[in-house]
């Protein structure tokens, strides 16, 4: 059987983590990674081909799949329905509210190339999207939450950087255990978002700077940190790279509720994750798969991970996942 | 939009399940209850008629899907095939090592007949499966583990049962704590039958019983308690009806492992069921959906829960699914 061959656009954190995935998987291969920056200054981890995005075309009956591995502020709004019209592509674009959107916008071009796009994918989106599905179709008398934590927020993160005097940042988004107690206990309790869960900071200013001042920007700002219990903690650089270089996250998603008899069902999954790019990397390579799958069975358009049958993410067979998996 | 209609054949522990959910359910209406036994003995949760298995063939043409609640042993082997060539049909079949060739049966009949049938849904075979395929896809490197319980098991609360100068016997599969902390450190312990689960056992003896021997007969009993360690309590028959009667079960379905850049991943999915038949109903009432979906959209032939695309399960269209549960 021949591979599916892969090809990576955006060779950040999730390129990288889908360049890794492609490996462990004994049916794909990595064709080509494609950046915006010149090809001779990216290295690989494994040494496969670094084209420009400019000369995408090239590839062009070459690939049997794009993983698109940029962000969701800049980049997937316009590489989205650009490449779906030309390649069977994967993306993980997570800005929630926008998605209904981007999924026409896709949807439109994939129609037009005859491909399938698979949008939105991940562990949440994705995984976690899945397991609300699931369990909202089971017991649907009941209250679905989600937690997320203890992770890095990227985004939180940032959000700091961007504060006047500081050099570095990274914020844990961290779940409340009172809280998922709670959830747990099949109670359905009402939380806030303080409830839930907490936001713990660790920052290195710049020499001389009001620390004070620093503390109260980051607590007080809307939407990242004003609703949150927030601590921030001041560390040097050299700690910051000892201990805070690694990308963990993880969550749960938690569904409790009764069934018309009056039975309490509660469901839960759970995600610890040593590296969120890694893991979101794999989510996308088995998206892939999927991808070609759907295609070769005559599918176009867009897709989400609520729409792929589960057997379609494996390298097995379905004959082989009936026999060894139910 | 005209709600789909179920008839319920086999009305037994899951069939009441099936009746509960099909009520939980605004797009779906339950049509009738087939029974083998003269139907004006059978009185149903909901009032809903009763007619004999014999005439099924009045039904033809006006229900959308069957929901087939008999056993695995004696009554789907017959039923699932036989029915799939007349209805759209979903069962609960969960002899792991003959689904094979129960898939090859029914595919054949729903083939012929034109129907989509969901075979071995459930919780496990059923989600437990769904689980396994999801992680194993995102994390190829790892070892998966599944642990039931604390629940009752029917098939060794009847063995007990067997037993002669029992009147009564119910058995709880019970998951060893340090077995469930050891996988979730991420060892990936290999681990024995004993060390995963233990049985506990109440047994109501008849008066003048040998309960020495009773004990012995329980605890040396191939393929059912040799291998576990097995409690044995003797209780009365008042006992058993005021703290045995429900029917509570549940599980994990954990899988930790590596992914290539060498981060440790954990994904766990776990199950707690006040009520085993509501939940399993509930389920296969979710699936009765996606195999009338499947059947109007073109398909035809078995199909089992790794193949459902999770969107058909749910009421809700996938428009509304992407705009908030994504």
């Amino acid at each position: 059987m021949e591979k599916i061959k892969v090809a990576i656009i955006g060779y950040g954190n999730i390129g990288r983590g889908v360049e890794l995935a492609v490996q462990s998987s004994p049916d794909m291969e990595l064709s080509a990674v494609l950046s915006r920056r010149d090809p001779s200054t990216v290295k690989t981890r494994t040494d496969v081909q670094v084209l420009s995005v400019s000369d995408i075309d090239s590839l062009k009956g070459k690939i049997d799949v794009v993983i698109l591995c940029g962000g969701s502020a800049t980049d997937l709004p316009v590489q989205g329905p650009q490449y779906a019209e030309m390649f069977n592509t994967v993306d993980s674009f997570d800005t929630h509210a926008k998605i209904p959107e981007y999924f026409a916008a896709v949807d439109r071009a994939a129609k037009a190339g005859g491909n399938v796009s698979v949008i939105s994918a991940g562990w949440d989106p994705g995984m976690f999207s899945l397991n609300r599905v699931y369990a909202e179709a089971i017991v649907p008398d009941g209250e679905g939450y989600t937690f997320w934590g203890r992770g890095v927020s990227q985004g939180h993160s940032d959000a700091i950087r961007r504060i006047e005097g500081v050099l570095d940042a990274r914020q844990y988004t961290v779940p409340v255990p009172e809280a998922v107690d709670a959830v747990r206990s099949g109670t359905c309790p009402t939380l806030t978002a303080r409830q839930k869960h907490r936001r713990d900071c660790f920052v290195v200013a710049a020499e001389g700077a009001d620390l004070e001042r620093i503390r109260r920007e980051i607590v007080t700002m809307p939407n990242y940190f004003a609703d949150y219990d927030t601590t921030v903690t001041f560390i040097t650089a050299e700690e910051m790279k000892r201990n805070h270089s690694g990308m963990p996250h993880g969550g749960f998603v938690i569904r409790t509720g009764k069934t018309a008899g009056g039975a309490e069902q509660s469901i839960e999954y759970s995600l610890k994750l040593g590296s969120n790019p890694e893991f979101t990397g794999s989510i996308l390579v088995a998206c892939a798969r999927a991808a070609v799958k759907m295609s070769r069975g005559g599918q176009v358009g867009a897709r989400t991970m609520l729409d792929i049958p589960p057997a379609y993410l494996s390298p097995k067979s379905a004959e082989e996942l009936y026999a060894t998996m139910l």
